[in-house]
């Protein structure tokens, strides 16, 4: 086995640019800066131009450059005004450096382009004080001044150790897709810990919920009760009324908790290189004897993703808690989306509800004790009964369907699951199939394949690494 | 459709004994009397014999002639010595009659003999003033002063009319098995009510915890108090601390409640000639695709039916528990035992567990989670896993035997199933099938197959005919 100084130096160099790299990205982000403050510089209300991000404040990973530009503009300029010029001119920018662009949705739409191989981003924003924010972005180049304030070489290092393991756990970005870790973060968590491996050792030992606060400036007990439900929070250094982990799940909390303690108990690269390890097996064998049901539809491509991702989640809980209702048992779910085409899996412990099922009628004491019997001796789906158990009738009756795709169908049409509006017709006009070969005939090959791989097994890299070890 | 008087007259000729019978048992029950006086005239202890029970109320259904003769022994005589010659002269006494006996148990041994087709018990007890009981059977002869100083010819009548009722609708009878209405309290009933009709309109108006008391001895609420759990509380007119009713459960009250209900909407004969209609269903039919479990074994047949049928529900009740524990949903159950052969047969809504299952393992911060990782990455039977759902690990296991027959002979085996001692060897050594083929092979022809059949359709013959008319 590697000794955790082994690894963290392969680590190094997976999430360490090189010199070459440094110096692309230092000169992009400066010329791109220049064409912005040029383009920028005579419309009302602008301020300044700035480089905040990963890129400021030297924390990129290795071969994921990025660059954010932030246009700041004076307080009084309209929401309005500065969406225009920053589509406009923005875009113009991009096409300038001999890049191509296109738009993006956040709070407020932005400018997404690719310069040689860079991402740049051009975001507009308020130049405020600390306190004073309009938008949500403005906190951002107080985020970079703070975090540069605090960053040595070797912390910076450590960020990118600590983004590198956080990506190959899979518990890197803020994105509802994702639920986890953003880069600014990644950077507190350094910062405060002073450390990768020293924020690894604490975090094996944390129960969330856990309540970092680098400049001291809430008390636990504040801390708790203003961010109510957050399993991790962190006290942003630039708004105490801010956590910074706000996006990050419990099941992502704990996945990084779980990974610290396997990887100080055995460190291996693979949490670094992440991906899941296709073993040998076939899906076909992976699947065998499994409950599977899976629903697929296509959606418009260009609703931003954490909408989506939104309206996925919470219509997938939906669809877990309606079933639940009707007697199935849902062992575990999952999501994909790939360019528009849209699967959920769910195993269950069957996908068939049984052909008879008990009716518990009134007791018999009531008025319409006597209707119920009535009603159930003429009924041709009555297979038993009524008989009378403790106070209460009780029949047994047929049920004419039983399968969890046909049943799912009819509920979401008659309205009786908990699925978001917009995604309604989709679910209703979605393809559904029950049954394991069904859902890898469906699934099995083209761009879903490797998340139903995925679903099937469970299971991250790291962990099978973990148990290769331990079996040897 | 008949009505209630139509149906009234028909049935008094099926309650009312002839006057031939009527002849006979008296003649039979005073010539048995003279013999027990001669023979036990000079027993030590011996204060007299007197005929009781439904003979000397003149409450005895049609074609079910019974004597019970009870001996009175003086408080200060042994039990011992009253069980002795109980057992010894009430044999002689029914040989000299003619007839031949056998020994039974109650709280005592009895004699039971048959004369001439008479039923006849032979009974010892205590003759002592109300409320200074030494055995259970001393307010026997309390009883019968007390029904006949109450009932006139029509109310006696109308006492063979409910007794009739309660045979028909199978809720006749304090011994465990059926959990119904002893004589006795139906000749209370009676009494308190003033007729047949007037207490089946008074019992579709009940709801359970019902109260009565003749003689105006408790308050509601002190006879609540005092008989806590039981669903119908009838104070005994001898003694105000026993209540009458107290074998009846809530299942037998309400199967009256809602005959009650029936009868008086749909008179029918039906009511008193009782036992179920089959109709021309085969076995197959009524069974087919019905996720049936039995389990059959033999019992020595000389244990007192109240004792076996105690440990028979109890053990009942303690499978039921320990199948639904195991994710089983029990619809319904039955218990049958003819000649020592006893059979216990469950509807569930499938009789095999899911072959995969999820397992809760702990929250990942807790010390022990990464051996729980560990210890089911490198276990065979590990289908998907572990994940963290919340805090908490999951994995995905194979279940090896998933047979509701195996799982409950392994559980019973391990001590794991709340059954009662005595048939613990029986349950481990008994046959157990699931499938509805299996268990219709298993009992579909035999002494048990008239249960079965009773157990499939679970509906007692008067609904079978209130469903006819109902749709005709």
């Amino acid at each position: 086995m590697p000794t955790v100084e082994d690894v963290l130096e392969r680590a190094i160099e997976l999430v360490e640019p090189s010199e070459e790299e440094k110096k692309k990205l230092s000169e992009t982000a400066s010329a791109l800066l220049e064409v912005c403050r040029r383009k920028f510089s005579n419309i009302e209300g602008f301020v300044e131009a700035s480089v905040e991000g990963s890129a400021a404040k030297d924390t990129w990973l290795r071969s994921k450059p990025e660059i954010d530009v932030f246009i700041h503009f004076s307080p009084t300029t309209s929401r309005e005004a500065i969406e225009k010029v920053i589509i406009e001119l923005g875009a113009e920018a991009v096409q300038e450096m001999g890049g191509r662009s296109r738009l993006r949705y956040a709070e407020h739409p932005y400018v997404e382009g690719f310069i040689d191989n860079i991402t740049v981003n051009i975001v507009g924003c308020y130049e405020v004080p600390a306190g004073k924010w309009i938008s949500a972005v403005d906190r951002t180049p107080h985020h970079t001044r703070y975090v540069v304030s605090k960053l040595t070489p070797r912390l910076k290092r450590e960020v990118r150790l600590l983004k590198g393991f956080l990506t190959g756990t899979e518990t890197y970005g803020a994105e509802i897709r994702v639920g986890g870790f953003s880069g600014y973060l990644s950077e507190l968590l350094i910062i405060h810990s002073g450390g990768f491996l020293e924020l690894l050792k604490a975090a094996s030992g944390w129960r969330p919920p856990v309540v970092l606060d680098i400049e001291g400036r809430l008390a636990r007990r504040e801390a708790l009760a203003l961010f109510t439900n957050s399993p991790l929070i962190v006290v942003d250094p630039v708004d105490k009324n801010r956590n910074v982990a706000s996006a990050v799940t419990l099941t992502k909390l704990s996945e990084f908790i779980l990974a610290s303690k396997i990887f100080l108990e055995n460190p291996s690269i693979s949490f670094f290189t992440g991906g899941f390890m296709h073993k040998p097996h076939s899906l076909e064998s992976l699947a065998e004897d499994r409950e599977l049901f899976a629903v697929m539809f296509r959606i418009d491509e260009y609703v931003p993703p954490d909408v989506i991702w939104g309206e996925l989640r919470r219509s997938a809980a939906g669809i877990k808690k309606r079933l639940e209702l009707a007697g199935f048992n849902v062992y575990n779910y999952g999501i994909d989306e790939r360019d528009g085409s849209i699967v959920l899996v769910f195993e269950l412990d069957k996908i068939n509800l049984p052909s008879r099922f008990v009716h518990r009628g009134p007791p018999v004491w009531m008025r319409d004790a006597i209707r119920f019997v009535e009603k159930h001796l003429s009924s041709p789906d009555t297979v038993a009964g009524p008989w009378v158990e403790g106070e209460r009738l009780c029949v047994l009756k047929k049920r004419e369907v039983i399968s969890v795709d046909v049943l799912l169908k009819k509920w979401i049409s008659q309205g009786e699951v908990s699925i978001s509006k917009q995604l309604n017709e989709a679910f209703i006009s979605s393809k559904m199939v029950a049954g394991w070969r069904e859902v890898i005939n469906m699934l099995g090959s083209g761009i879903h394949a490797s998340f139903l791989a995925r679903f099937l097994s469970s299971r991250p890299a790291f962990m099978e690494e973990f148990g290769r070890k331990k079996q040897a």
